[in-house]
């Protein structure tokens, strides 16, 4: 009978430490290093012949490195004959080119998404895709799992539900803060961007009512923090009550941190899609865990039942 | 009618440029940028609609982000129209994972040989690559150049091939050894290692005549030196009269440089296929450039001519 296992790579291994208590199972066991030039070593020191195999990798920064470790896990992975090899790629990275903006740009999302399927993966799991159109990347299945319940039920459990406004900080956002207002049972509010000209301050106008609100920001990622602190301050000078920002992925890079802590946000909510280190652990942020979400995904993939009705089933 | 132009990516442009001047091109327009969180943000300036394109890159260290930058830049030129799209690799990073040495391990130079090929590149040019099979590796046209030539005029300009031994430092070396040693008109000798037990120093024994003589030892990469600075010992030992080192790639990682430094080789002699910090340049290390190689190697391609008698144009 085909044993489900699961491996950790090095982006996130407190993640996949949780997915695999969520599913019972103890990880893999698997040797990832560096030889002396900074090529990756790796070995896989368990059988894994005719086995259903996960492996668990964000490829966040330091994106090229750890894009590189899946492939070659995944490449070892074939030759040593597993069964099916599934990628849980919690933040995908390189997501946001996704399309040529403009002439003789590449689409790596799109080579990223040919190379883990040349390389022999036979399905995605993926958390939050910056466009769900990087689905149709793939011709393997993809399951799209939503973080979205998770945040909602912490900001729930939190008391910050009630009398809120879901905010939008564009108006590409907008689905997805309908998603996370339709768990919260919230309006939604949407910021309205726009430069008069070129060199010249944004104008921030809000379309929707905020005043003596509590204003919940929800985005897929923060990266730099500009978009999310800017919009804060404007939400504050339309008379909102407290600010939260919320995202899936946390990735902080540049004067992110810095920005949060200097902005009128009151709670940074994000999940664990990529693992925070020491220096970005700041009090405002807070982190919930996408480990029950991937792993009752697992099981079901591995039962071969739908993965769809977990939105409804985590969120209890 | 097609145009030829280079483009130079990060990992060489010094080399890059002496191939463009070799050839009589500028280099192409082409920015290669990091966004705040490091990912690879590539935009070519100029039009390639039609134009037989080359681009010279390294897989050398940063391996993985030197990588990710080439297949990054073939996917923005494939979908910019090239009519082809050749790539210059001097030194092929991942070679030494060329075969299952244990079970559960990858094969890596054939990943990167599939990306490589999937992403769009209709043709190869390498140099020295540390397995002849991993021509194989690929589909599409290899060229594979040989760095010994230049080696040899080296030594020939430079009065060390009279009355020199070729050493090959270990049994797997003779091949590219008789080579070099054939441009020389110099006997061979090889450096025969064997451990008696585990977890008991080497014993090296010279098979080959090289007391008093000039010893020329040749590798195709020197990457940590130790096989090369223990090897350059024993000839001391053996009676040698100097021992002078060579290599096509610089590898030089770990303590590569302090060990080259305190051994009693004279010189290093390696090409400048890997682009060597500025504190990797000691005074014993000379370069010698594989541009005019190269530079020819392409003018040859571009006029549907053979590469492989350049091997005896080169060296005059
Ligand atoms: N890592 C990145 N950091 C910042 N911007 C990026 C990154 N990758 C791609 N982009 C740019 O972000 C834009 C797409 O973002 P979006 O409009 O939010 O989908 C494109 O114009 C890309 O050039
Ligand atoms: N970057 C590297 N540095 C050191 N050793 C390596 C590297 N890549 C692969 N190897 C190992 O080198 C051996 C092959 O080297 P060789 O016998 O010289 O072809 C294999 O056992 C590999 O595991």
């Amino acid at each position: 009978d085909p044993k489900l296992k699961i491996f950790a790579l090095n982006s996130n291994r407190p993640l996949a430490e949780k997915i695999a208590e969520h599913v019972g199972v103890e990880l893999g066991k698997l040797s990832v290093d560096r030889f002396s030039d900074g090529e990756i070593q790796i070995n896989i020191e368990e059988s894994v012949r005719g086995d259903n195999v996960y492996v668990i990798q964000s490829t966040s920064a330091p994106v090229n490195d750890n894009l590189m470790e899946l492939l070659i896990m995944v490449d070892a992975l074939r030759r040593a004959s597993a069964k099916t090899i599934n990628v849980v790629i919690p933040y995908y990275g390189y997501a946001r080119q996704d399309r040529k903006a403009r002439s003789r740009e590449p689409i790596t999302a799109k080579l990223v998404a040919n190379m883990l399927q040349n390389s022999g993966v036979d399905r995605v799991i993926a958390l939050d895709l910056h466009a769900a159109q990087i689905q149709g990347f793939f011709d393997i299945p993809v399951d799209h799992l939503m973080g979205a319940p998770l945040l909602a039920e912490y900001f729930i459990k939190e008391g910050v539900a009630q009398d809120a406004v879901v905010i939008s900080p564009d108006h590409g956002g907008v689905t997805r803060a309908r998603a996370l207002a339709e768990f919260l049972k919230s309006p939604i509010a949407i910021i309205d961007k726009r430069r008069p000209r070129a060199n010249v301050a944004q104008i921030m106008n809000i379309i929707g009512d905020v005043k003596g609100k509590k204003c919940i920001m929800i985005d897929d990622m923060i990266d730099t923090a500009g978009t999310i602190t800017l919009g804060a301050q404007a939400l504050i000078d339309a008379g909102a009550k407290e600010v939260y920002a919320s995202c899936t992925h946390a990735v902080l890079s540049g004067p992110a941190i810095e920005r949060l802590d200097n902005s009128p946000i009151k709670e940074v909510v994000v999940t664990d899609s990529i693992q925070l280190p020491k220096e970005k652990q700041i009090d405002k942020i807070k982190q919930v865990s996408v480990a029950p979400l991937i792993g009752a995904a697992i099981k079901r993939i591995n039962e071969n039942r739908p993965v769809s009705p977990l939105f409804k089933k985590v969120f209890k």
